[in-house]
Formats: structure tokens, sequence, C-alpha cells
């Protein structure tokens, strides 16, 4: 496609049609979506998970990703988190008047690949075109459908004595659109992390590992997810900060920018909470997975109500992120 | 709630935490929302219906609505039209910083009335700040999960000697937005229709009567619905102009402004497709519901595959929409 999104391309009329034909039904078509009705129906039996992210992540394209892929993994993560197969994922852009439509493009064609990758479809969509200004280029929801397979994930769950897991490195999706975006270094090898963890997390609920939550730490990392569950489990937990995994590039742009990397997003991470006694099972399945390779234990759930974080030096509170730290990160 | 919504709103840290408890828990309430997991966590059984729609709505306040309420009744309606029970809502914000806190909590408080007005739950949500500028007040999208309970409305099923029926008067949320939109006139008693198309179309099923497709006219009116359907069931339609109800106000301020009514949007209306042999039937019960009282048989659906407009002149082609007709109506 080529030339510029306009507000004709918002009305409903010939001009979204056109849009809608030539791009999204071209790249996401699947029976359910060519109908073009106002629902998709579906089937899925039994208890399902609903959930819902909107994207206005800056810059549109960053190193290892961009906003459709992002926005189809952020929601299947949401689902894959609840111990559920992601379905059906739904589709609403909001567009700024002169948008060029080649970009445009380039994210529906992100988002069907990424789509395709999750074992995903997308079965309903909404395209609404806003005047020049009136938004930042484009922003994405994406509201999914999941099929609760195997157990409940629910924080509530979470146990004095359960080990806390994480699926790999942290801080690389924050660390690489901030570095995208605020051009801090000439050239960094720091990549978003940005993918699904379903095949991380669902086949340690097939294989009978028993899990008592797990979630994927985006906005505010991996302090802002351990500090939420302790308070919603009503727990303290301790983690050992050398046993984080981080990578040398990311650990270096966050100490040059004085960013604590713990603060910072992941897109492509999980982290799990289960039974001592189901720890290393766990982890050894997780580490196959080629995604899992650096999933490590990082600690353990305690009493109390704090987060603390063991160092070299000694230990101290990692509180729940107040203020703002990066905005428009996902 | 007192104060603007700044960045840090959407940080995903403690400033998010007291948005979400203070205002979206405090109206939104439910045992499913209340959890904050990454997923709500629902039963349905059987065959669903999924729907998801982005409201841009300029102005968020008009007469007869507001985004919030909108939004909630658009998607309601997007599940109703299909014959499903609508269910489950999800509700996504996208706020530019700076955005008066009194103003979220009263598009809040109206989505909260009209999701019990509707009887669905708003079970899962996002919000996300983005810096001044970059969006325009306010965006909200909700998806909706819906129950398909009697049968299943397709535009397929649409036949030739069909009766088409409009459950009211056409073309007030489009020109009630405009005119508080654009000022164009000092003070008009048109109001916009927004409400939920539910309880005209689900006791019709329930009561048996065979219906083949509905929709509601949004983006586009009755012409861009009509135009839609006809080529999706590969049928000719033939409407009656003098038959179509409008109020003599919103006809009026069309005419000075030299609009069609017949391309503005509805946001409670429904037009329904059902054997001639149903049609007074469903028209009697429809018409037994307040909002239903204006309900008319219309037209017909016909061999061919053109809408033609009856007038007291002659027949006329009714062409799909082209072009932008009134941007951010929804």
């Amino acid at each position: 496609m080529k030339g510029k999104i306009d507000l004709a391309s918002g009305s409903g009329g010939e001009a979204t049609k056109k849009l809608v034909s030539e791009l999204f039904l071209k790249y996401f078509g699947n029976r359910e979506l060519q109908k073009l009705a106002d629902s998709a129906l579906v089937n899925v039996e039994g208890k399902i998970a609903f959930t819902t992210d909107s994207f206005v992540v800056k810059p549109l394209l960053f190193p290892g990703g961009d906003i459709g892929k992002l926005a189809i993994f952020g929601t299947v993560n949401d689902l894959s988190v609840m111990g559920a197969k992601p379905l059906f994922i739904s589709c609403a852009f909001i567009i700024e008047e002169g948008f060029d439509s080649e970009k445009l493009e380039k994210v529906v064609k992100s988002m069907a690949e990424a789509a395709r990758q999750a074992k995903v479809e997308i079965v309903c969509g909404d395209t609404k075109v806003v005047e020049k200004g009136a938004a930042d280029e484009i922003f994405i929801n994406t509201s999914g459908i999941g099929k609760i397979i195997y157990s409940r994930l629910e924080p509530s769950r979470i146990k004095v004595g359960d080990a806390i897991i994480i699926t790999g490195a942290i801080a690389e999706h924050g660390m690489a659109v901030m570095c995208a975006r605020e051009k801090f270094f000439d050239k960094t090898p720091i990549k978003s992390d940005c993918a699904p963890v379903t095949d991380l997390i669902l086949p340690l609920l097939k294989g009978k590992i028993e899990l008592h939550a797990s979630r994927d730490p985006t906005r505010g990392g991996l302090a802002a997810v351990l500090n939420e569950l302790a308070a919603s489990a009503k727990v303290g937990m301790m983690i050992v900060e050398d046993a984080i995994p981080i990578k040398p590039e990311v650990k270096y742009a966050c100490e040059m920018l004085g960013i604590d990397p713990l603060y910072v997003a992941c897109e492509g991470r999980a982290v799990i909470f289960c039974p001592e006694s189901e720890a290393k099972k766990a982890l050894s399945k997780i580490q196959k997975h080629p995604q899992g390779k650096d999933a490590t234990i990082i600690g353990k759930v305690t009493k109390g109500n704090k987060v603390i974080l063991k160092t070299a030096v000694a230990d101290r509170i990692l509180d729940a992120p107040s203020g703002l730290l990066l905005p428009r990160i996902c």
C-alpha cells in the first residue's frame, strides 16, 4: 500500500472497506474475520480468560520488535501467565491522519506474523482515524480470549516458601525502546525480548508441575510485579541480586544512565511461583526452550509484607515503583 | 477525584494503583476486576461472540451521552445484533497527560451506569497515559464477549423477500455530536439516541420469531449498513423514504446543513431482517419497548445488487458512503 491514511479511511464507507480488504484481510485473513460482522462468533469450551491492552509505544519500530508484534505478544502473554491457551485476538487501531500507509502495512504484517507464531487468530477489529495532531502516529488495542486449560494460576495461591523463577534476562525491552527513542548511544546491541511466553508456562502445567502463579514483568519491571503479587498474596519476598539474569550490555546501559534494571519492562519473560519441591523440575523444563535458557531461581516467598533484595553488600527493601520511570514503553 | 492525570498514572507503579483503586475499582468494582490479574477468568458456556471498538468521539460529552456511555453501548450493541447476550466488557483507556481527573471520573461513572443498564460486567482493563499533545483528551477501547443464546444472526442468511425493520428514528447520534462540536445552532433539542439495543432484539429470538440478520447503523448510517449487507448477502434492497422514521428537528438540522440523514450515525438503533411472514409479529414486539415505539418496516430485500430509495418523486440508488462525512462521531 502507498500513500497516507486519510480521515475517510475511518469513516465506515468505501475508503474504510478498501483499507480493510487491502490491508487487514490480506494479512489477518481468516474465515471469521472475513465475514466482517459486528462480532466474531467463536467456540471456546469451559472457562475462559479475557484481557485487554492498549499499546502506545514510541518509537513504533525498535530493535527486536515493533508496536504490532508487541501488541500481539503482550496480550498473548497476559493470557498465558494465567494458565490459559491464547486463542482469539481482537485488534483495534487508532490512526493519526497522514500516517504512512507503508508503515501501517509493516505493522500489520508484523502482527500477522506474531499471531501465527503465537498460534492465535485475529478474529475481529476496528479502525478509527483522527485528525493530524490528535494522536501520535498509531495506537493499537488488542484484547484476547484464551481457554483455561490446565489450572488456575492466581496470585492468591502464592505461599510462603514458594520458589520464584524468572524465565530469562531482564530489562531488555525497556532499554531497547528507550535507547531507540532517546538515541543515548550511537549503536547498541540491546534488543527487545518481545516474545510469547506461552511455551514456557503451558508445558509445565501440561507436565503436571504444580505452579501457583505467574506474571509477565512489563511496565514497572520485576520490582513492580513482585510488589504487586506480594501485596495481593499478603506475603513477603526475598530475591538475590546476583541470581537475577541480566545481559552485560543491558547492565552497562542501565549503569550509564542511572536506571535500576529491576524497574525496567520485559516483554518476553515471566515470573513463576511454585512450591520449592517443584522448582528444579520446572526450571529444567523451562531451560530446554531456547527462550528459557537463562531461566533461574531468583529467590523465594517469605513471611512479612516486603520485597527484599539481597545484595553482596546488604539487604535492601525493593519498593514498588512510584512516579514515572519510562513513559510509552508498551 | 481532583487534579490532572499525569504520566506517572500510566507507569504501572503506585500512581497507576491509586488511579485504578480510587476510580476504576470504585465505579466498576466486581469480584473479577478486583483481582487485578493479567486476565479476567470468566465462565461462558457454548458459542461466544467477541467484538472490539475504539471510541474517539469529540466532544467527549454531548447531548444524550458521553464517550463512556457510547463505549459501553457501542460494544453491547455489536454483540446484541449478532444474537448474543452481552456479558463481559474490557475497558482500555488512552489518556492525554493533563486530562482533568473530574472529567475522567464523570466518564468512568457514566460507563459504570451504562454497564449496569446493559447488564454487563467490566472485568478487565488497561490504562495508558501519553504526553500532552500525543492524544486528544481520552480514547476508550471496549471489547466485549457475549453468549450466543438463541440463534446466529448472520448477513449471509438475508433472503430476497425479507422485510427490513428499523427500531427507531435515525440520524440522532451523529447530528447531536456534530451540533455539539460545531455549534451550528445556539440550542437544539437533538439528543444522541445512544442506548443498548439488546432488549429490542433478544426478546424476538426468545419468542421464537425468526430473524435472519441485524446490524446497528453507526458510522455511515443506514445507507452504509444496507449497502454492506446487500453486498455480503448478494441481494438488492428497496426502502421507502417516507417510511423511515426521523424526528422533525433532526430532519430540519440535516436540511439546514445539507446533510443526508441516511448517512448519519445512530447509536441506539438496529436494522433487522426477517421473513415477511414474521415482520408484523416482530414489529409489534419491538414497539412494546419504549425504545422501539417508532420502529417501522422501511422496505424489503429484492433481487439485484443495488439499494434503491423509493422517494415521492422517483427511485434513486442509495450508494455506499464514500469519502468523509463526519469524523470522530464514535
